[in-house]
C-alpha cells in the first residue's frame, strides 16, 4: 500500500492507511501502549493495545525507521486530530547500535564539537533541525521578495583567476595546473549581470579562509547577494533590503516556531557613520566600527527606535572596497552602509561606481593596474547605469534569529580552520 | 521622480512619470522620432517630436542607459498600451566606446569562443538573456515542486575532504596547509540529511575535473539534487522526478518564450537496461549506454511514445557507485535510473542502500576501507529509511531545452579546462 504523509491523516477517517516514519516516542501505560511516529509532514500516534505488538513495540528503539497500516480513527486529543488502531507494526531499518544521542530530550547534552563531529545523527534533535528549517524559510522569503520585484535569479563561478576583496583569505584551487581561487563573493559578476538583467540576485556558497577561529565566521557559508541598476543612491538599495529582511522573517514566522521572532520596521532607523561613532561612544576619527561600536549601536536601536535592525550609511571610503561608489556630498565618505542586527554586522551593501573611467581612477588611486580586472571592466565601458547592491550572510542571520551562540551551530556542516568533516 | 517599471506604464495613463533603462532601438521618421526604452520589466516607447529632443536622439547610441520623464498617453499600438510622449530626456550613463556587437540583430556575429571572453556584453542579446531566464524559471519550478512535497532546502560543503565519486575528475585545494577538494556532487550530504528531513534538495554549484573539452562538460555546473526516504524503491524516486521536470518545464512555459517547449508525460516511458540495449542496436553484453545509443532510445521514445523523455531502469551494479541499491530481483543489476532527454542523458538517480552492514559490504566488494567514510556512514548505523534521489544538471537541461549546440552558450560564464576568465 502506497504511504500517507502524516499530516493527511485526519482527512482518512475510517480507512486503513499505511504510514512510514521514525519511532519519535513510545508511551508505555498499563492497559494501552502509544507509538508516536514522526514523517517529514509531523507526528501521528498509533494506538497499541494487542500484547503482542506491545511486546514488540517495547523492544523498539527511539530512531528506528518503520512502516505501520492501521485503521484512521477520529481522536480529537490526537496530533492532527486522528491516530491509527489496530496495527500492523514492520520495522524497515533498525538501529545498527543503540543511539547515544537522547534527541527526544530538549537540549543535547554533547559539547558543540562532538555535535558537529557527529552531524549525522546530532541534526536530527529538533532545534537543530529547527534552525536549518529557519534557514530554508529565510531563502525562501528572500527568493520570493526579489521575483516579486523582477530580480533574475543567476548562479556565477565559484573559480575565480584572481582574489575578489582581499587577497590575504582566498583559498588556492589547482586548476588544471594553473593557479585559481574559491570565490569570495559573487561581486564582480552580479554587478555584470546588472548590465543585462537590471535586477539579480544570487543564493550560493562563498569561501573566506578565515585566520581566526571566532563564533562568527565560517570557511564556508551561505550568500545571499542581490544587485540592482538604476538606483538614485544607496538608499533605493537599503529599501530592497529591507523588503527582503520582511519577506524572509514573515517567511520563517509563518513556517517554524520561533521565539522572540523582531519585526521588520517599515522604516529601518539610518545614522550617518560619523554620528554612530558619537552613539558608540567611539572616537570621532575611528575608521572604522568595532564589535563593541556595534553592540552599542544595536542597544540604542533598540531603546531608541524600537527596531532590531539599524543601518550604519556613508562608511569612510578608506575601508570599502575599490567600486564604492563615493558620497558626492562629503568628501572622504561612501555611499556603502552595513546593517546591523541585534548589535551584529549582518549585511554590507551601498551603492558602486558605474562609468569605466570611474573604475580606472579608483584602481590607479589605490596603486592597482586595471589589466587584472579586464573582463570585468568591460561591463562599465558600455552604458553601466547607476547601480548597487547588497550580500546577507545567511549562517550569520540565522544564529542572531534562533539565538544560536555560535554560527556552527546553523550550519549544518560547517567548515572551518580546523573542520573538513563530515 | 521616483522612476517606475515600464510594465506599470498603462496603469498610469495622464500622469507624469519617469523610466529608466536601455536605449534598445531609435526608429527616426521625418515628422516623428520613437526611443524604445528597455528596462527589467520589458520596452517602452517614447515619442520624440521637439528638432532639439530629435537631434540629441540622432546622437544617443543603443545601449546608452537613460532616465526619460514625460506624460503617459494611450496608445493601444504602443507595447503594452501606453507610452510616453513630451519627454524629457537625460542620459545616466553613456558608452565609453562605441559598441561592436549589434545587439538588436536576431544573432550575434561572432565565434563562441568571442561570445563567452565578452561575456558582460554579449549576454545583453536576447537570444543569450532568455536562456538565462529559462535557466532561473527551470530552477523556480524545480524547487516549487519540491516545496509543495514537503521537501527541506539543505546547503552543504563544497569543500571536502576526499572525492566523492571518483578521484579522477577532482580539483584539489590548499586548506588552511591541508589537502582538500572540490565536492563533485552533494551525494553524500543529502542522504545524511535524509535522516535529518526525510526530504531534502539543494540547488549549487558541483565542481568536475573534465579532462575533456565536449560540448556537454562545465569544469562548474548547477546541480540541482534532491534526495527522499521511505520509498518503496526506485520508482518512487521517478515520480517525484517527473514531477520536478513538469514544474520545471511549465514554470519556464510561463515565463520565457521558447518555441517547442515539450510536455512532461504523465508517465515518461521507462525501460529496463537489457531491453535499452536492444532498442538501441547495442551488443547485449555492453556494461554501459554509449552515447549513440542515448541517441537511439530518444529516437524511440518519441516515435513510439510521443515522449521527448525516457527512463532507462536496473544499469548493472558494476557501472554505478558504490552507495547504489542492487535490484533483489535481478543479480548484477541495480535500482538505478538514468533519465535521457532528446536522446542526452540529464539526471541520474536511482535507490541507494540504507543498512550499515550493506555499506561496508559494498565498500569491501569493491577494495575500499569504511574509514575514509566514516562521518558519512555513521548515518546508516541509527535507521536510515529506503531512500533515493537523484541530480539534474541545469545547463545541460536548458541547452537541451532550447536547443543551444554548446551547453557553454546557457551559462553566463562558463569553466573548462581552458576558461577561467571572466
Amino acid at each position: 500500500m502506497q504511504r500517507i504523509l502524516t499530516e493527511r491523516l485526519a482527512t482518512q477517517a475510517g480507512a486503513t492507511v499505511t504510514i512510514q516514519g521514525w519511532v519519535h516516542r513510545r508511551r508505555l501505560f498499563k492497559s494501552v501502549a502509544f507509538l508516536v511516529v514522526r514523517d517529514a509532514s509531523g507526528l501521528a500516534q498509533v494506538v497499541v493495545t494487542e500484547p503482542s505488538d506491545r511486546a514488540r513495540l517495547e523492544r523498539l528503539t527511539e530512531g528506528t525507521a518503520v512502516e505501520v497500516t492501521g485503521r484512521v480513527a477520529a481522536n480529537p486529543v490526537a496530533p492532527g486530530g486522528a491516530e491509527l488502531v489496530e496495527p500492523l507494526l514492520r520495522t524497515l531499518s533498525p538501529l545498527a547500535v543503540p543511539t547515544d544521542f537522547a534527541l527526544h530530550r530538549p537540549e543535547l547534552d554533547a559539547t558543540l564539537p562532538t555535535l558537529l563531529d557527529r552531524a549525522a545523527l546530532s541534526l536530527r534533535h529538533p532545534r537543530r533541525a529547527a534552525a536549518l528549517r529557519v534557514s530554508a524559510a529565510a531563502v525562501a522569503g528572500f527568493r520570493a521578495a526579489l521575483d516579486a520585484e523582477r530580480f533574475v535569479e543567476v548562479h556565477t563561478p565559484k573559480i575565480v583567476v584572481s582574489s575578489t576583496e582581499s587577497g590575504a583569505t582566498v583559498f588556492g584551487i589547482d586548476y588544471f595546473g594553473r593557479r585559481a581561487y574559491l570565490a569570495q563573493s559573487p561581486q564582480f559578476y552580479k554587478q555584470m549581470m546588472v548590465g543585462v538583467f537590471e535586477r539579480v540576485y544570487e543564493v550560493g556558497p562563498v569561501f573566506r579562509a578565515e585566520p581566526h577561529d571566532t563564533a562568527r565566521h565560517l570557511a564556508q557559508y551561505t550568500s545571499l547577494d542581490a544587485e540592482l541598476g538604476f538606483v538614485r543612491d544607496h538608499r533605493d538599495v537599503m529599501a530592497v533590503l529591507r523588503g527582503a529582511l520582511h519577506a524572509m522573517i514573515e517567511t520563517v514566522r509563518a513556517r517554524v516556531a520561533v521565539p522572540g521572532l523582531p519585526a521588520v520596521p517599515a522604516e529601518i532607523p539610518a545614522v550617518a557613520f560619523p554620528e554612530a561613532l558619537r552613539i558608540a561612544g567611539a572616537h570621532p576619527d575611528e575608521p572604522d566600527l568595532a564589535p563593541a561600536h556595534e553592540r552599542a549601536l544595536g542597544e540604542w536601536a533598540r531603546s531608541a527606535h524600537g527596531s532590531e535592525f539599524v543601518f550604519v550609511t556613508g562608511y569612510p571610503m578608506a575601508k570599502r572596497p575599490f567600486y564604492t561608489a563615493p558620497d558626492p556630498s562629503a568628501p572622504g565618505y561612501s555611499n556603502g552602509f552595513d546593517l546591523l542586527f541585534r548589535g551584529v554586522e549582518l549585511v554590507t551593501g551601498g551603492q558602486r561606481l558605474h562609468a569605466y573611467d570611474d573604475y580606472v581612477a579608483a584602481l590607479a588611486a589605490r596603486g592597482e593596474s586595471p589589466a587584472p580586472y579586464a573582463s570585468y571592466l568591460e561591463a562599465f565601458r558600455y552604458g553601466m547605469p547607476p547601480h548597487g547592491g547588497f550580500a546577507i550572510g545567511l549562517e550569520r542571520f540565522v544564529s542572531r534569529l534562533t539565538g544560536a551562540a555560535n554560527v556552527r551551530e546553523v550550519s549544518a556542516f560547517p567548515r572551518d580552520r580546523h573542520r573538513l568533516t563530515p
